[in-house]
């Protein structure tokens, strides 16, 4: 009997073809093993997001967290059923590595701290998935995806909406040409934070405001509706209110040119809540409305409403496409090159604001 | 008996005062003649949106028509039961001032002929409606508005939007407040246009593409969303197609900075159908999608839909409104200084992009 044709026998995924290292002795009847997450920073986007996601995942489970905070600590292991020996602080997070439980490190800090706990992770021979934008410039992601390769690990950037269904269509309709080529797209996401205790709006723990957290969204929807990567930029910083935003944009407004001709205006903006794709093809043209937040898209075209069931949590797939990507040994689809992308582009678009200059890219 | 109690019991609208000169001999109980409207040049736009929309009219009428083409003459003067004695050519144009059918002349020609035909048909007595964008730049605008001065005729640009029930009920959120102050605009207007023989797409005739024909669309939108004047832009334009758009842009992105802080960013585009509208207050939105075509706007907000009946031609009510202002002798609302404002932005925008500077804007 082939391998295949008996893990299809024992009912298990198709798809879900495990290393030994990884189901610890294969080609036993028994389910295989999820791998395991630790979540490091127990965050809203941990509580609400991930760790409800994590119920809900096939081939991966919420099997420890890291937290500089013991209260978070008491209360997620008595919610998830943590064991003791699985929790980890930033102290002594390095001994992450001799826990056979614990196969991904799930990094959800602080932006500034992207790159030092993913290299920690990779050093401690754990894959990672590090949340978005990946780091805080180029250099850094550089830094990440070469640990994660000499460690032997896989990194993947917590893109989400690589797995959403109205963003699979808006890509698949923009990149299969299903309307004619993509000649404008408009992308905005914005919402109201005025709040200068918050880590985001801190330019060294954020990075720079709504172009690091709120432009991921805006580059990636622009970028994979068009189905190229952007040539040159040009951008505008705005500020209302100094005495909150010291050194950082409030506003930044960003214009891509992609080789094929296609150009796209964006708006990220701490002002107010936007939250907007569109492409347009000629005389046809799609679009989501909302778009890009957590809890469920709304889609029309020139052909009708774009509508899929929106699943509770795009993290499950997101998560469990990158377990599955460990499993087969593949690269991740929301890989750390896809990640440094990204931040070529935010550097570049921070430049021009800056400057006031186009700025070209390289990549 | 006082005169307006006449007048409203002779079934008259308690609006509509009119001046002896007007009505021939007021104090009669027939109702008051309608104003006669010439259209001056008999393309799309009259054919199928100005002259339906003058059979509707309450105050004026479809009374005669300029143009250069003999079998147009013959055709519209079957139609609408013209007399010869109201149709001229750009010849004999200036005998119109000898025909007292005619009270307005509605200038539908090419941008570059706006401000010549304004002036002459000032100075031949008529009140004048341009069609938008008033002219191709500034100095035009002064002339056209000194001319009617001068002649002591009113002058309005054919902003059908000004009377239009959605594009009301923006202003109203957006000045009023209602869901507070507006903080970032998007509006955007498109369509494809690739045709080099159409006079939009010749620099001369129509001053400059897609900025000058759409571009009033989306700055209108923003300035009177926001119920502010933009005091800074900048702007960025594109060709894709250089064997088309030889001399203009195909694309002009601008970003308009409000003195309140309110910021707007705005597409115009000849490569694709756009037509967007939404504004942002914090946490409150609304928006209209198609916001700018002559067929009607839907619109939607974080308290639900905005939608009103849409009359078939908005034209009627702008026309009308006209005539009102030229009856009460009241500044029309869709004035010629507000033409003027259009320009001195649409001018910093061209130098903004042609510079790649931030250029300031005063009125």
């Amino acid at each position: 009997m082939h391998r295949r044709q008996f893990l299809s026998q024992a009912g298990l995924s198709s798809g879900l073809l495990l290393t030994s290292s990884l189901n610890r002795g294969s080609f036993s009847a028994t389910p295989p093993r999820k791998l395991g997450v630790a979540l490091v920073g127990l965050g809203n986007y941990s509580t609400h997001q991930l760790a409800p996601a994590l119920q809900e995942t096939s081939l991966c489970r919420l099997a420890g967290v890291v937290t500089g905070t013991p209260a978070k600590a008491e209360s997620w292991a008595k919610k998830y059923d943590i064991p003791e020996k699985n929790i980890y602080n930033y102290e002594n997070f390095e001994q992450i590595k001799y826990n056979t439980d614990i196969d991904i490190v799930y990094v959800v800090l602080p932006n500034s701290m992207h790159a030092e706990y993913t290299i920690r992770a990779a050093l401690a021979g754990k894959h990672v998935i590090c949340e978005k934008p990946m780091a805080l410039n180029v250099a850094e992601c550089k830094d990440m995806i070469a640990a994660c390769r000499e460690a032997g690990v896989k990194l993947s950037v917590g893109y989400r909406l690589y797995f959403e269904p109205h963003h699979l269509e808006v890509r698949r309709l923009g990149t299969e040409k299903i309307y004619g080529a993509v000649k404008m797209m408009e992308t905005s996401l914005g919402f109201s934070m005025a709040d200068p205790t918050v880590w985001r709006l801190n330019k060294k723990l954020g990075g720079g405001g709504a172009i690091m957290d709120l432009g991921v969204y805006a580059i990636q929807g622009a970028r994979r509706g068009v189905g190229e990567l952007p040539v040159a930029v040009t951008a505008q910083g705005y500020v209302r209110d100094k005495t909150i935003f010291k050194d950082i944009y409030e506003t930044m407004l960003f214009q891509m040119e992609f080789p094929g001709g296609a150009i796209s205006n964006s708006t990220t903006t701490y002002t107010s809540y936007v939250d907007r794709l569109y492409a347009t093809t000629g005389y046809r043209w799609f679009g989501l409305q909302p778009a890009f937040n957590a809890t469920g898209a709304t889609g029309d075209s020139s052909a009708g409403k774009i509508s899929f069931p929106t699943p509770p949590y795009q993290q499950i797939r997101q998560m469990d496409a990158f377990a599955q990507s460990i499993i087969d040994n593949t690269e991740p689809l929301a890989s750390g090159e896809e990640g440094l992308k990204d931040l070529r582009i935010i550097e570049a678009i921070k430049q021009a604001a800056d400057t006031g200059e186009r700025i070209k890219i390289e990549y």
